[in-house]
């Protein structure tokens, strides 16, 4: 069904279909040290590639350790395939301890779940996951293979199954979209999923320049293509109070694949929906429409043409003694981005500067840690090298995210990948030091130590060498422009920590 | 509820609670880098300290982090009380990207789930929580408690309610076990949970003594009490033909707390059940009864008198130049092992030789990992520091399940703790090219390839220093020695990689 690519942590439940990937050539396996890296890489391969992979794991836990990043990739809307060995269908009774629900683990991030056990119609259970998968948005499908349905005789190959096209667009809600951007008002265009490649940008961007309206982004997004000759666009502030004062402005919002935004967390006193209560909102396409059809339909209907971004220069490094502040590193990294590039954001807390100084570098993409489970920067980025084999991925790292899926390092190593990871390295939870004084709660020390990671600090370049991935630290704006140039000649997987 | 421990990895939603750590004297919160190590460090803590511990996650991907060692604690039967902060009530239906189905995904772990929208409910709810932690044999609650229903006022703290005694024993099934130990046949005592402990051993020891029965435990145990003056008992082989061949001998098998033994795994052409399929199999106790309580009841029936072990010396250190094998290892610990260790195995493949060493060390508690979802050795190891002041853990670990959890070894480095892990580092996971066979499974490259752990080869050295734990590695019996020796006279963590 096309599927060339799996993540796996496998077990005794699995040791048929493992063997078989030497039956099948041109059949890609990469081993993950746990299960939540090889769910987190299989969500970057899917972004890059826009192919699913499939995963392979061991039993109800083994899915379990799969769970967080599997929760991101739904909320991503990439197509994935895990494949779960499972305790065979007459030893299910018997109840040995690995025995598990392990649909009941599979239903909450998926979106098909099925428990084969019937070998004769296990192709056809795998051509109907796949279909699944690729169903739009795209999802996480989960086929449980117990073991004996694994080895028994009578398994058939079966046909691929075409995945269904995007439900048509409503040429009603085209004709009010339109409609409104003719009124006069103050409109804003959400846009999510494609409708951020760079053709669903352009359009936009056309749009906006025929009438007015302005085009933003969600506030985190799958994938972005930014860079020179793009339109850059503003993402919907993670800040409740700032997003609710920027989309002031609005008195309409046409939703193309975006959701109606809303706060991230609720907080005492903050609404929980941050546009404006009066505003028209207005659904030109859900995230199962196709938006880059929906986009251009809209420009055809008022006679817009696309637009690339305005022309920009790459920006010059910043001064050799200038600050090492999370501005300054993304002012470093926009100089020296080498085209096609591929940005994984899971930098938290010291995200805002680095996005914005980015917005003026080479043409990359950038991908962000979708689900709101943090740990899935470095399995995303080492999927997308998988997937993008000959583009250079750069990891934006805070360091206690960083932590949740450290392992994904080693298979960095083992595979070779062009992944450059750059922790931001603060020694602590920044986020939620922050989030404790929103919502209000007074904290003593036993609170504090709980969001803090020092006694002892973590020494990042032991840790990436325990892993076969080689390192360097630095303080320094200048010596971090040094590690950067190094670090873009060099294949092969690189860490740099940056001590803030 | 007599909870005053809690191992954590907080979000945004939870910080009202971390905040609340500083208002209540005598709690002491554990901070973890990854949910995984807060839950199985529960397990351990239960273990020995006889009392649940909280853990307190984020929402319901935080909690998947946590199920893989949930599930080991659900198969161990220890008291467990997970707190899942979870989105406001209020914000639940606007569905921000860290939305999840939270309940659904603590079901398949727990024996109690309840998400509490009503701050004034709060007290006693948790107070339910407790008691279903404890309600025997033990298990997992998980009380879900929303932002809004930590921050709204109104909130009581409850009175604790006292857990529900034992189910009482069938005086009929007492009666025909004493019958059965009385009628001549060749009969196996098979124990499980607390009847592993001290008094229990001693009195089935006695019983079997008394009546010429043999007594086993099953395959793997939540705490077993080993070593010098106390009843060596064999397990249950995990090897379904070895398993078969040492049950054949037996007509009748009594179950104290024990199941019907089984294989961990199926495989083509064995048989799913190990014991003879014609032996009588007798409950007298469930896992929920009370097993000392059994067999003191029995022995009575049966005149028995509790036995000690046989007396036996501390076993001399291997040859200087003795081959580096699992075998001298566990002898060489054996030799070393203070008084009162706790040694928690999760050595797999390289088990069966440790544990035989070990029979002759010093009095120590034995803890196995219990739902063969491997990475909760470091895990549980770190609880058992925490739940047993004063007592030195030593870790047998094998090197792949390691990695799972390795995040483990900060938090032991944070807390201080006395923990020494022997890494049996094998650079495989050898346990599944051992299961590949019995599977009948034929591999080639790419195969084999998904069990190793080679290429790079992980540094244990640095890893350990990179988390904050000093390291030391080994391929020479008289070597290990000398490290055991400096081990057990330093306070705090330590790790020695054991190169096989």
């Amino acid at each position: 069904c096309g599927v060339d690519t799996c993540f796996t942590n496998p077990g005794t439940s699995e040791m048929h279909f493992v063997a078989a990937l030497d039956q099948v050539p041109g059949i890609r396996c990469v081993l993950a040290l746990f299960e939540g890296v090889a769910s987190g890489a299989a969500d970057g391969y899917a972004r890059m590639s826009e192919r699913p992979a499939a995963t392979l794991f061991h039993c109800g836990p083994g899915l379990g350790n799969a769970l967080a990043n599997l929760h991101n990739a739904r909320r991503a809307c990439v197509p994935l395939v895990n494949i779960v060995g499972d305790q065979a269908v007459r030893q299910r009774p018997l109840d040995p301890p690995l025995t598990a629900d392990t649909e009941g683990f599979a239903r909450p991030v998926s979106c098909w779940v099925k428990t084969c056990e019937d070998t004769a119609a296990l192709g056809a259970e795998a051509a109907l996951a796949v279909r699944a998968a690729l169903t739009a948005p795209g999802g996480v499908a989960t086929l449980i293979l117990p073991a004996d349905t694994s080895w028994n005789p009578g398994g058939v190959v079966a046909a691929p199954l075409p995945a269904p096209a995007h439900p048509p667009l409503d040429p009603h809600s085209l004709e009010q979209a339109a409609a409104m951007l003719r009124n006069g008002k103050r409109t804003l265009l959400l846009l999510a999923g494609r409708a951020l490649l760079e053709r669903g940008l352009r359009t936009a961007a056309g749009i906006a320049a025929r009438t007015g309206a302005q085009i933003m982004a969600e506030t985190f997004n799958t994938r972005m293509q930014r860079g020179q000759g793009r339109p850059t666009i503003p993402c919907v502030p993670y800040v409740v109070p700032t997003a609710v004062e920027t989309l002031a402005a609005f008195e309409q919002i046409i939703l193309v694949g975006a959701k109606d935004p809303v706060g991230f967390f609720a907080y005492p006193d903050q609404p929980g929906r941050v546009a404006p209560p009066a505003a028209r909102i207005h659904i030109l396409a859900r995230p199962e429409h196709d938006p880059e059809a929906a986009l251009a339909a809209l420009a055809e209907d008022l006679g817009a043409q696309p637009q690339a971004g305005e022309k920009r220069e790459t920006p010059p490094l910043p001064a050799k003694d200038a600050p090492f502040t999370p501005a300054n590193i993304g002012q470093t990294l926009a100089a020296l981005l080498p085209e096609g590039a591929i940005i994984v954001d899971e930098s938290i807390s010291s995200r805002d500067p680095l996005v914005k100084a980015l917005a003026g570098a080479a043409p990359h993409d950038h991908l962000c840690m979708m689900g709101g489970a943090i740990g899935e920067g470095l399995p995303l980025a080492t999927g997308a090298a998988v997937g993008a084999p000959g583009r250079k991925v750069y990891g934006l790292q805070a360091d206690g995210s960083a932590l949740y899926t450290v392992q994904a390092l080693w298979t960095q190593a083992r595979e070779k990948l062009d992944c450059v990871t750059l922790v931001l390295s603060n020694r602590k939870y920044a986020i939620l030091q922050y989030e404790l004084k929103k919502v209000g709660a007074k904290a003593g020390q036993t609170a504090l130590d709980m969001l803090s990671l020092d006694r002892p600090d973590m020494d990042w370049i032991r840790l990436a060498e325990g892993f076969g991935v080689e390192a360097a630290r630095t303080d320094n704006t200048a010596r971090l422009a040094d590690l950067l140039r190094e670090a873009a000649k060099r294949p092969g997987p690189f860490l740099i920590e940056l001590c803030l």
